[in-house]
């Protein structure tokens, strides 16, 4: 029993994919697939011989268009999942808190994490968890679009906080080049909301944060709220 | 006894810079560390309270200006690692092929892997190897400027490949995002030297490479070569 772990990032908009893969019996997970990276993302599950069986997205981004749709009609295996906050139809599995998805020995599970965006989903593999857009590397997703609530966010975040300190954190976007850091180092250093820092407190940085909207908002929030098809379609 | 690992990443040069640490007593080992990133590597590693005992460069950069010398200043008890062949006197340690450095339970060993220049070395660390610009992602480092030799860069490239297939392999670089592979992946599908490609072969293809020169390379090799401080003088 071996996993397979690779990180991938996406320049334009910092976002990290992840794949990931039993490695003996091949059955494979990516999570939060960007379109501009979508060629080398089938390159290296085809190289890799993977099957694919769950494109999973932690949320529906604003910064970038998903490649969900076109990852699916290249392996027919997959299915699309989205946490079931979302009201979406292009996914196929619309997953729960505490739901699990196999692939061979690996279990990922699923945590709701609401607060950058109603339907925000954390996802556990193993020794790591998949944050998405809530807790990011000593930040947190902003709150001011898509049904954001930095009150639910303070939530979620205590939520994943009890993890144990050594699992280790997977965001969606980092802006300055790290990769992962842990809950034990979130709880301590995380600028936003460290160990001492309480819900109103954490609200009012929230809701400081004053910046401006990502430039593709108002392209990818609707092509990702069909999985990518519908701009697909427009570039063919 | 658990290792802490922690690539991070710079955007201007797409270089990826290892942070590794023994858990248990702290000490750490930092891997091409870059000017532009100094003060978030600075930041973490005085909040996860690491010992810095080593800064390695896996060889003299000619894209980016290296941070070895402001990270001595702040961390006295590091010592500054060049391979052997390195003409530089600003280095604490000139390593050899095959000599260790330790940290914690921890050994960093070193190899000589010349040819994309001629000090280049590569670093094994538990699971691991780091391959500078020798063995780079589905690529290899280019020959054409200080001292570089593509027949070199083939034995290297074949030294590196006697690694168990399951070593992961951390390059200094990649262009596209990806950030780890293996041996084995890379015996098989890299680009440039693959199982089935001879030394003639390789030569061709690396000559056939046809790059303009890094923007920043009549600044960094010379800085580089003094570890940084010229340039740090200047700027204070």
């Amino acid at each position: 029993m071996s996993l397979l772990f690779r990180p991938l990032f996406e320049k334009e908009s910092s976002t990290y994919t992840y794949l990931l893969a039993d490695v003996d019996t091949k059955e494979a997970i990516i999570i939060d697939a960007v379109d501009n990276t979508q060629q080398r993302d089938i390159d290296l599950i085809e190289e890799l011989g993977l099957d694919l069986r769950y494109i999973v997205e932690t949320h529906i981004h604003a910064d970038h268009i998903t490649s969900s749709c076109p990852l699916k009609q290249r392996f027919r295996n997959a299915q699309i999942v989205f946490g079931a906050a979302n009201l979406i139809t292009c996914a196929d599995i619309l997953i729960k808190d505490g739901e699990n998805l196999n692939f061979g020995s690996y279990q990922m599970i699923a945590m709701t994490t609401p607060g950058h965006t109603n339907g925000c989903m954390s996802y556990i593999v193993d020794d790591k968890v998949f944050t998405g857009d809530a807790l990011l590397i000593r930040s947190c997703g902003r709150c001011d679009f898509q049904d954001g609530s930095a009150e639910k966010l303070f939530d979620s975040i205590q939520k994943i906080f009890t993890l144990a300190n050594e699992t280790l954190v997977y965001p969606a976007h980092d802006y300055v080049g790290r990769t992962v850091s842990s809950i034990g180092e979130e709880k301590q250093f995380n600028e936003m909301i460290g160990d001492s820092v309480d819900k109103d407190e954490f609200m009012r940085r929230v809701n400081a944060m004053d910046l401006s909207l990502p430039a593709k908002i108002h392209v990818a929030v609707p092509a990702n709220q069909v999985c990518g098809t519908k701009i697909m379609a427009d570039r063919t």
